[in-house]
């Protein structure tokens, strides 16, 4: 695949820039932002976080999926992107410049170019950037307190063996709203499992956190045959979000949540720093999961 | 290479974050831009941009500096940067990102953050953002016109065979100072080689160019023996500027250019599309010369 005729064919799909912004073809793109930005970048491996089988659609919709999911893990509307293209001649990278930029424009996230190049190993590395809802702000990981609910949206597990890894749905509309609601305290997405993300929330915020494995909602994909929660809580790739709350919001935040994506309370943030579970019969000890990691496949 | 442990490493090389700004740690990073902001990606790949052989020092330096070129040749200051590392267990990740880091640091840019993973390849792209110096502008390459003059800094050619690929100085004061000087019409950085470049800069102006080869200043790496002029022009990875001025204008940029950097007029912008060179004769015909590859090496 030849650089120019690449960027051609991603030209063609990017219809115009918004007024005032350069986009594609330059040595950088140029906007103006409306204030506050935020800006994350996620990278797709080959072999790591899919197959040489996978079809290059996927890769490309995965990557951009996976990147935007940070930004809705910020509360954040997304603006633009750049992406970073290395791929090997026998991968139809306009196939997958195609479904990468459809899925940056189905949450209007606009492509404001990249850099491509060979390689003997594909690698997609997309950054996003967006900014806060007007009226709102943005939601770091470090603003929850011991004594926070911990919640998830929708259902956890299983997503590898599945295939749903490769279909991430960033959690815009929900993340934005909870931005703007008054007792959210910290919000993430959830790439590693929560066993692994949890603990990052609470340590970003100076606590530690207690799971209730019982009470992870569990998707559809686990196989409920065997060791169901070990798989909702260490499976990864759930792009699901986790949020603290105030633990006396909860009821309002059941009675308020406008979507149909589900919330449940899966824990709580403590004092005591490190990472804790409660069985059945209401023991704690020190959780004995561990997250997922891109080991190759 | 543990991903947490790199992280921690990264976070000890970054001493704090600006004012008001959010940086390793979260799910995207967060500041507030002072205006018009301009936003690059470069990335590099083991056996294209390097070989297993290069020190990870040599390409984390190079893949900041690569990048932050791209700032230069739009006239900005660099201010932060965010790095997507995929990095076989085999290759010091840690060696390489004090080196990227540092050289981000040389250049006032502020690392924000980015994303790691493991990989069979080592693949680092680096995403710099800037903005115009206060009271100055961007200089994109589209704003040059038929007539404008073509202007190279430093000198060209021989940068793959002497190594000097893997140390490109970007070039932010000349290209700050360019931006605030009121003849400079359009500019870009030199990586492709300036017979492949400099038709880009005219493309994205509407004109054609011709260029004198035998004007083009060579770089000391240059093989006299062996088409010295072939080299200047096509062996790529210069990072130097080039940059359209109105004609009438080099005398006082000659005279007032601040800095010890050369400058030497190397060609034209024209009406003609197309590329163009004009022999020691003054004889002018298409340009016989391709621009530098990406090729396996």
């Amino acid at each position: 695949m030849d650089e120019d005729r690449l960027i051609a064919h991603v030209r063609g799909l990017v219809h115009g820039d918004p007024a005032g912004s350069l986009g594609i073809g330059d040595d950088a793109c140029v906007w103006t932002p409306g204030g506050a930005t935020c800006l994350s970048v996620d990278g797709l491996v080959e072999s790591r976080h899919f197959t040489k089988e996978t079809p290059p659609e996927a890769v490309g919709r995965k990557a951009a999926a996976a990147a935007l999911s940070d930004l809705a893990a910020m509360g954040a509307r997304p603006v633009g992107a750049v992406v970073s293209l290395h791929c090997p001649t026998h991968w139809d990278s306009m196939a997958l410049m195609d479904a990468l930029i459809s899925e940056l424009n189905r949450h209007g996230c606009h492509c404001f170019g990249g850099d491509s190049t060979g390689s003997d190993l594909l690698v997609v590395s997309v950054t996003v950037w967006g900014e806060a809802v007007e009226g709102s702000r943005l939601l770091s990981r470090s603003g929850a307190q011991t004594g926070d609910l911990l919640v998830v949206t929708g259902s956890l597990g299983g997503s590898l063996h599945k295939g749903r890894h490769l279909c991430p749905e960033p959690r815009f509309p929900e993340g934005q709203w909870l931005a703007q609601w008054p007792a959210t305290h910290a919000m993430m997405d959830l790439s590693d499992g929560l066993a692994a993300d949890a603990p990052k929330l609470a340590a970003a915020s100076g606590c530690g956190c207690l799971l209730l494995p019982g009470s992870v909602p569990r998707h559809p994909d686990v196989d409920e045959h065997n060791d169901p929660i070990r798989q909702a809580l260490c499976d990864g790739e759930d792009f699901e979000l986790l949020f603290a709350i105030e633990a006396a919001a909860w009821p309002s935040l059941q009675v308020e949540w406008p979507f149909d994506t589900a919330i449940h309370s899966v824990g709580w943030l403590i004092e005591q720093s490190g990472s804790y579970v409660e069985d059945p019969y209401g023991r704690v000890a020190p959780s004995p999961f561990q997250g997922f990691s891109h080991r190759p496949r």
